[in-house]
């Protein structure tokens, strides 16, 4: 069966295949009569417009891509699942990719638009590259990133107030009598920013309460991972002075070291009480379930669609449009890896 | 700054424009040395082949869709992390979106390629859709469907065995002295063919064993998640006579229930074994850690890929070329949620 054409519609519609084009790509407007009628001719032939062409014509691929670290990380499939519907609903389709924290992989987006990668703006959660390299990105593409903002640029940036979050978490920690409190997830600079914002927040919670940070009980971890977790809590459960709570940087860490805890018959809150970050669901559901950050995922969705929607409109790029930092809310949700079955 | 364009190259390397066109676009051979002279203007002036133009020259978007009902099921996201690596380097991007299972949404994908949406071919996970609706699929659309094949089309499914895999899970529990044993995720026909399968091999595992299935423990869920498993627990632990085993028809399911039952202060697997399925890694880290099906996501991913590719590059979509299932492997991994501690 041969595929209808827009000709094949204006001839059904009985109308000139210039208002079939203005009714399909809205280029002028036209009556709702007319709209009608063609709207029913389309529907009859299941004419599929040339959506490859017509962004053509307005140079525009129609699409915006959303580049994370890595797909399965729940804060990030979860973070998509609000930015999918909000970029649909303003007509446009959604790129997924990963970079696995590579920091060549993130370069190249950010500056050529790697070949072969038709979009029109992009959503960014880097990872191996710092902040001040964001400042080599292509003028013309505009640019949303994830993520607190630690370095000047034209961009935009969407996320919640790091330092505050851990400062507060840390201090949750400290109101319930704990005082030898680890930390893990630590990054080295000039890369891992949000962990170092992290770290910040959690000596800035000791200065608060006037306590020593033990530098041994800051772990550096490669990523955020239930792996990584697990492997540092293990760690620090080897010590001789082991801590009695820790501050995981996520909670897949605070998973990880959960599992490792409970491994070794060492009770959570009892022994060592445990927070994380990001408020994933399967901190809901854990066992004990995971004391955490917070962070407004939806509305930190529907902003970074929003003001990539707002810079593609423009027509712009980053040039000419000042880059603004939207702080989204955070709150603190102790559960029972803190309170114990008391919170139940 | 203006942007280079092709004349640039040209120039630069003092060749023709349709020689810069041939070394970007590959349509006809050139010898090595003009080669390195393109390649080498083209890093000089940065230069950015219009990708939408070529694409649209070769009547491809140099994309392909993956459709799955939600994006935040760890099941897909790992699957995804195994998809898009593979169609990168097969040349292609890979456009992700989520249904939510809503019927409406999924026939549009496959009949017309819903407007804005430009992908050479699709793989596609039904939820609201059952797969005899799938042979309205626009023939033109090269389409790979994951699960396992329950009706006649010429499109391929890759999945593994669902009725051997719930078969042995049930038989699993039965080995470990279990008789009463219930079933969360049923769903009724004509979609939700994926638990129909599971379904059938629970009841087989009962037959095989000479015991009845106590129709009162076939619990349906409309979703595979969390929420649904522990709403499903909670009602057959209300029972005055509960079950002493659980098969789950997803992990999620099964950690749901998990939650419900410690939450009661039933023990897992003492009083209650639970087994899931999809071997997702927050399974692996939960206490307990939860006995599941694991299917092979690689040999899924990788298949898909590839026999997405191939019909891509035959160029006739699912016309004239026969629907293959190919069955991934799958194995029974027995964890502490059936074995209890000594499983470490």
């Amino acid at each position: 069966m041969r595929e209808a054409t827009l000709r094949d519609v204006a001839r059904l519609a009985g109308v000139s295949p210039r208002t079939v084009s203005n009714v399909v790509n809205g280029y002028a407007p036209v009556t709702e009569a007319t709209r009608a009628k063609v709207e029913k001719a389309i529907a009859e032939l299941d004419y599929r417009p040339n959506v490859v062409a017509r962004n053509l014509a307005r140079g525009r691929s129609g699409q915006i891509a959303v580049v994370v670290p890595y797909l399965d990380t729940p804060y990030f499939s979860e973070l998509l699942q609000g930015i999918i519907p909000r970029a649909r609903a303003g007509g446009y389709n959604v790129l997924v990719d990963q970079t696995d924290g590579d920091p060549e992989h993130e370069r190249e987006l950010i500056r050529r638009r790697a070949r072969g990668f038709a979009f029109d703006g992009l959503i960014f959660s880097p990872l191996g590259l710092a902040q001040r390299d964001l400042a080599d990105a292509d003028p013309t593409l505009p640019l949303v990133v994830l993520g607190e903002r630690s370095a000047a640029g034209s961009f935009d940036h969407v996320g919640i107030d790091d330092v505050a979050a851990s400062r507060e978490a840390t201090a949750h920690l400290i109101s319930l009598g704990r005082r030898r409190i680890a930390a893990i997830g630590d990054q080295p600079y000039p890369t891992g920013e949000a962990a170092q914002l992290r770290t910040t927040g959690f000596r800035q919670a000791h200065l608060d309460a006037a306590l020593e940070v033990d530098e041994a009980l800051v772990i550096g971890t490669p990523r955020f991972n239930r792996a990584d977790g697990a492997g540092a809590m293990r760690r620090l459960l080897n010590r001789s002075d082991p801590p009695d709570a820790v501050f995981c940087y996520s909670d897949l860490v605070a998973l990880g070291a959960l599992h490792a805890a409970l491994e070794r018959g060492v009770r959570v809150p009892e022994d060592v009480a445990l927070i994380g970050y990001d408020d994933i669901e399967e901190g809901r559901y854990s066992n004990p379930t995971i004391s955490t950050v917070s962070p407004d995922k939806e509305a930190i969705a529907a902003t970074a669609v929003e003001r990539l929607l707002m810079r593609i409109g423009l027509g712009r790029g980053t040039e000419g449009v000042a880059g603004v930092e939207v702080r989204a809310a955070h709150r603190l949700v102790a559960r029972e890896s803190t309170l114990g079955r008391a919170a139940r």
